[in-house]
């Protein structure tokens, strides 16, 4: 058997997320399918983490097995060739048996993409959350200093998941300006179901004085969901790469 | 009455054009509706043309009439406000009265977006033609000046417009690279219906070799639009500036 891995990129604007489920369209599913009609049987491919419904993918990783010696490059361009214009396969390349998508990666990192600016540019739409609220860059800083480091997430985690511990390392939180508005980027050692979009959501209250900056640690204890934020929508996120 | 001006983008992927019809969105639609809930009263808004179903713009311009003098400030957040986020109105202004949307345009600027590399970024994918096939940069440049100048485009044109003659002076086709690949940029004292698709899918029909260069010349001659190339996709096309 030769394992591959895939690094792939895509729009998550019609799907209901990377993972297959009944009666809804995923990243997972069309990947699978295009396989299935190339290499004339089912294959199962495994991503790194899941990314919810509508989120983006500027380099999701994952892995599949194969019986054949594949020819990476003819592959890559017919997979191209038969998946929809909004999911793209980057590279395929032969990797160690021992890799995994998802247990050998070390760490991820997130994007989130605020439109800040009053009028958000159309051609952003689908990848930006307009926040068009006043805010302080100065409190969203420090509400960016209290998420970081090796803490339990609980409250900032919406349940669906199937883990088994809610603890994790976040490493970084780097904000940086762009056309229109600022980017959020998170590198952790794994994050929990919905966690950026809810940290994303508590920070930008913080921001605007909705919320109290030092109410954090205290929800940090609670260890229940209700007390955070709502989450940030999806269409701002986008999966930026995956660090083995 | 007071005649205003307004400049405004949109993302035309899910809007059937520019201009009203039954049972398909329209930008002109979704623009008069909302200015109806916001002014109370129905309003004509006259664009300076249409762009058609699939078509982008970055700088649409048009024009309505209002008996009261409007805070154009709070109008336009209110507009953006009710309009969808794929079509946003970034300036409102007074006009002079013998101010008309397509009657005083001198001139327009349309580009056509082609990804050029093998593999689209998705999320460039309904901005821009993915066009990968091999071709020459120098029969493009030369098949470009062919159509330069004062003539008569009725072969690159397809029915459906109410003009009075085809003869349109098309001023400049220039050409410069972008990332993943390249950009048309068009500028004439107007444009027929399709005008712009068909001469980029003939263009590019030339600098793939798939058509002679020195067709061109004969084509203008048949002025019948059967002889032409296929019309280039409408998702690459944007309507960039209206000059007056």
């Amino acid at each position: 058997m030769y394992k591959y891995k895939l690094i792939l990129s895509y729009d998550g604007t019609n799907y209901s997320g990377w993972q297959i489920q009944p009666n809804a369209p995923s990243i997972q599913e069309k990947l699978e399918k295009t396989f299935e009609i190339l290499l004339k049987q089912p294959l199962r491919v495994i991503g790194a983490g899941r990314t919810d419904a509508g989120v983006h993918a500027l380099n999701q990783t994952a892995h599949f097995t194969h019986s054949e010696r594949l020819d990476e490059r003819q592959v890559l361009f017919s997979l191209n060739g038969l998946l929809p214009s909004d999911i793209r396969v980057k590279s395929i390349e032969l990797a160690s048996d021992d890799f995994h998508a998802q247990y050998s990666a070390i760490s991820k990192i997130y994007r989130y993409h605020l439109w800040t600016e009053r009028i958000i540019d159309p051609f952003h739409h689908l990848y930006r959350y307009h926040f068009y609220f006043p805010y302080s860059k100065e409190q969203l800083e420090q509400a960016a200093k209290k998420f970081i480091g090796t803490k339990d997430f609980a409250a900032f985690a919406n349940v669906g998941g199937s883990v088994k511990t809610s603890v994790r390392n976040l490493k970084r939180i780097d904000i940086f300006e762009e056309i229109g508005g600022i980017c959020l980027e998170f590198e952790g050692n794994g994050f929990l179901y919905k966690m950026v979009r809810n940290i994303v959501g508590h920070m930008l209250d913080v921001s605007r004085k909705k919320r109290d900056l030092e109410e954090i640690e205290e929800i940090f204890k609670k260890k229940d969901r209700r007390y955070a934020a709502m989450a940030a929508p999806a269409k701002g996120l986008f999966l930026a790469k995956v660090i083995y």
